[in-house]
C-alpha cells in the first residue's frame, strides 16, 4: 500500500465531465489499496475570471484582498470533486490549504510555503479517507488566506507529498509527459519515459512550461519522485527523479524560448569591475538576466551582452541608456528584440563530447546564424533570429532524435 | 463614536454597481467618526448557482461538502466589497466567518452560533480598519467550514452586534422598512418607525420575511436595537427594539401566510389523553404543527383541527388516516389546502380590548367567511379561504389605518 498524491490542473476538473474523470482515477488508484491525497486548481477560467471581476472594482485591489477572493476558486472545485468522489461511493473530506496545514510567508499573491503541518491530514488518511485539498494556496501567520502564485499547485502537491512522505507525486496535465520538444511542432517529438530533476528545470526554464519549476526544486529537495501524466489518456506519463539512466540518449529534450531580447553595451572600458556595476544596478531594478556574454577585450574596450525578458527590456535600456553608458565610458547601448532562444538539454552531454558540435552544424546545414551562444553542464543555448526558432528546434531535433539515437 | 454593524443582502452586493453603493453607504457611516463593522450574503444568485452545480455533479452531496462549497460565494462578495472600500480610499480588511471567531455547532447546513470571539475584530477595529465580514458561515470544532442556513447572514450580524458590544445593528434589504402590510398588495400600507422584538417575530412567523427569525430572537436576547432600511433609498428604515411606544397605534402590521393547510380528525371520542397522543406522534415525525383548536364536546365525539405547512400536509395525512383514525376511535380525517391564515399583531391590542372584534367585523362587511380562530396574547389570527385572503388583509387594514388610528 502506497500513498499517492495526484494534482489535477484546472482544464482536468473544468466540468462534471472532467470531475468525475478525475473521480475515476482517483478512486480507482484508491481501490488499489493506496492512500490518496488530490490536490485540485480551480476550475477552467475560474482564477481569471475572477480577476477580472476584482479589477472591474478596483484595478488596484490590495493583493490581502486579492487572495481571499481568489482562494475561493479551489474552495469551489475542491467541494465539487469531492461530491463527485462520493457520488462513486467512496470516502472523502476536502480540505483548504489552511486546514491541511500550509502555512506560507505573508508575500499574498506570491507567498512562499514555509511548513506543511500533517495532523489534519494524517487523522482523515487514518479514517481511510480519500483527501481533495486545495492547491495554490495557504494561510500566513495573522491568520490570513495566501496564494503561491500562478502554477503553485504543482507546488502545493509536491510539499504535501514531501510532509506526509508520499511514495509518488503524479502531476496530471493536458499533455502525456514531457516530450523530447514541443510535439505539437515537431514531428516524431518523443515522451520521455524518465528525466532528472536538473533537466526539467532546464526545460522548464526554457518555456517547456509542463512542470512549475518551484514544484521541480522542492520535489529535488526533497527527493520525490514526480510522475508527469496526461489525466486524459491513461497512459504511462514521464518520471522525474533524481538518477536517470541515460543510456543511449544523449539529451533530453530541445526547447525554444521566445520570451527572450537582447542586450549589448558596446565599448566598455577593459577595467574590473564594471561588469560587477552594471548587473547589480539590474538587480536591484528586479531585473533578471539570463545569458550574459563578454566580447574579449579588444584595445582597451569590450563589449558586453545578456538577454533580458521583453518586459524587463524597456526598464533595461533606460537604466543603461546614456547617461548612465557614458558614465561607464561605453560608447552605446544597442539592443535586439527579434531573437528565440533554442536549447538542447541533457544530463547525458557530460560524458558525450560533440554535443555542441552536433547541434551547430545541424544549425549550419539549415543556413541558421548564431548570435549568441551559452553552455552549462548540461544544456547549450544559442540565440537566433525569432523567424528560424521553430525551423532550428525541428532540424536539431531531426539530428539528435531521428539519426543520432539509433547509432 | 459608535459601533455599528452594517448587513447587507445578497441583492445589495449583486454586482459593480451595488457594491459601489454599499461601499458608499459603509464609507459615510465611518467617516462620520464610527466604527463599522459590514456582514455581507453572496452577491445575488450566488449561493443557488453553486447549489445548482453542486445538485449537476452529486444530489446528495454530503452536507459538509455543500457547506464547503457554499462559504466560497461569501468569500467572493466580501473580498469584492472591501475592494470597493479601498478604491474609495478608506481602510478595510475582509475576514471569514472563522477568521471574525465565528464558532458554530456542527450540523452542517444548518449550524448554531456557538460563540464569537472578538479578539481578531477588535484587533482590526484598533487599527481603524472597516471590517468587511462573511455572513451565514462558521467553523466548527473539526475546524470545518458550516453554514447558518437561509437567512443566516442576519444572524451573524445581529451575533457580531453582541459579541462587540455594538450600539446599533443595521439590516439592509430591499425594502424600506416594516410595513403595516405587504406595500405591494395594501393600499396605504404605512412604514413603521419602530416595532417591538416579539412584534417582529410573529409578523416574520406570519411569511413577511423581512428579518430571520433566528436573528430577532438573538436580538431581544441580547437587547441589540436593529434597524431594517434600504439599500438603494437611503431613508429611515424601522427600529426593532424592546420597549415600543405604541401611543395610538393598535395593531402594527397586518400579514397573510397561504403556506397552510387544516386537516381535521372528526369524532375523536370525548377520553382525556387522546389530543396528546396525536401531537406527540406528529411532532415524533418532526411535523410542525401551528393553530390547533378543538370543539366543544358532543355526544361523547369532538373534532380535533390544526394547520400544518402545505409540504406536511401528505405526510400527516397519512400518519392519522387508517388504521390511525380507527385506533382513535375517530371517524375520518379530513383536509382543506385552499385556505390562508389572516393575522394582526400588535403588542397594544393587550390594553384594546375590542381588536378581535373590530377585525371579525371587517370581513363580516366584506362577506369573508372564518373557518379557525387562534389569538395570542399579540396576535389574532384567522382561517379563510385561499381566495378571499388578500381582499382580508386589504379591509382589515383599511380598518385599522385609514379609519382607526385617527379616532
Amino acid at each position: 500500500m502506497a500513498l499517492i498524491v495526484q494534482k489535477f490542473g484546472g482544464s482536468s476538473v473544468a466540468n462534471k465531465d472532467r470531475l468525475f474523470n478525475v473521480a475515476d482515477i482517483v478512486t480507482r488508484t484508491y481501490a488499489k489499496g493506496n492512500k490518496v491525497i488530490v490536490v485540485v486548481s480551480a476550475q477552467g477560467d475560474t482564477t481569471d475570471d475572477l480577476i477580472a471581476k476584482a479589477k472591474e472594482v478596483n484595478e488596484d485591489a490590495s493583493k490581502r484582498e486579492m487572495d481571499m477572493l481568489l482562494t475561493a476558486g479551489e474552495q469551489m472545485s475542491a467541494s465539487l470533486l469531492a461530491m463527485a468522489i462520493e457520488k462513486l461511493g467512496y470516502p472523502v473530506v476536502s480540505l483548504l490549504g489552511w486546514q491541511a496545514g500550509f502555512v506560507t510567508s505573508t508575500a499574498y499573491g506570491s507567498a512562499r510555503i514555509k511548513r506543511v503541518e500533517p495532523d489534519r491530514m494524517q487523522k482523515e488518511l487514518d479514517k481511510k479517507n480519500i483527501i481533495v485539498v486545495t492547491g495554490f494556496q495557504g494561510i500566513n501567520r495573522y491568520d490570513d488566506m495566501t496564494t503561491l502564485g500562478r502554477g503553485g499547485s504543482d507546488t502545493s502537491a509536491v510539499a504535501i507529498a514531501a510532509a506526509m512522505h508520499a511514495d509518488l507525486c503524479q502531476i496530471y496535465t493536458d499533455v502525456e509527459g514531457v516530450y523530447t520538444a514541443d510535439p505539437r511542432k515537431v514531428k516524431n517529438a518523443q515522451k520521455l519515459e524518465a528525466i532528472s530533476y536538473d533537466e526539467m528545470l532546464e526545460l522548464a526554464s526554457l518555456g517547456a512550461q509542463v512542470l512549475n519549476n518551484r514544484s521541480v526544486e522542492m520535489a529535488k529537495k526533497y527527493g520525490i519522485e514526480l510522475e508527469v501524466l496526461s489525466s486524459m489518456t491513461r497512459k504511462p506519463g514521464t518520471i522525474v527523479k533524481e538518477a536517470v539512466k541515460m543510456e543511449e540518449m544523449l539529451i533530453s529534450g530541445v526547447a525554444k524560448d521566445e520570451d527572450v531580447a537582447r542586450v549589448s553595451i558596446i565599448g566598455v572600458p577593459d577595467r574590473p569591475g564594471l561588469a560587477f556595476k552594471i548587473f547589480s544596478k539590474l538587480a536591484a531594478n528586479n531585473i533578471n538576466v539570463d545569458i550574459i556574454l563578454q566580447s574579449v577585450g579588444r584595445n582597451g574596450t569590450k563589449d558586453i551582452s545578456f538577454t533580458v525578458s521583453h518586459s524587463n527590456l524597456k526598464p533595461t535600456i533606460e537604466l543603461l541608456n546614456t547617461p548612465y553608458a557614458e558614465q561607464l565610458g561605453a560608447n552605446t547601448v544597442v539592443y535586439d528584440e527579434n531573437i528565440a532562444k533554442v536549447s538542447v538539454v541533457g544530463a547525458g552531454m557530460e560524458s558525450h563530447p560533440g554535443t555542441a558540435a552536433k547541434m551547430f552544424e545541424a544549425l549550419f546545414d539549415a543556413n541558421i546564424n548564431i548570435r549568441m551562444i551559452s553552455t552549462s553542464e548540461i544544456k547549450i543555448s544559442v540565440l537566433i533570429d525569432r523567424a528560424d526558432a521553430d525551423r532550428a528546434v525541428s532540424v536539431i531535433h531531426e539530428r539528435f532524435f531521428d539519426k543520432t539515437q539509433q547509432h
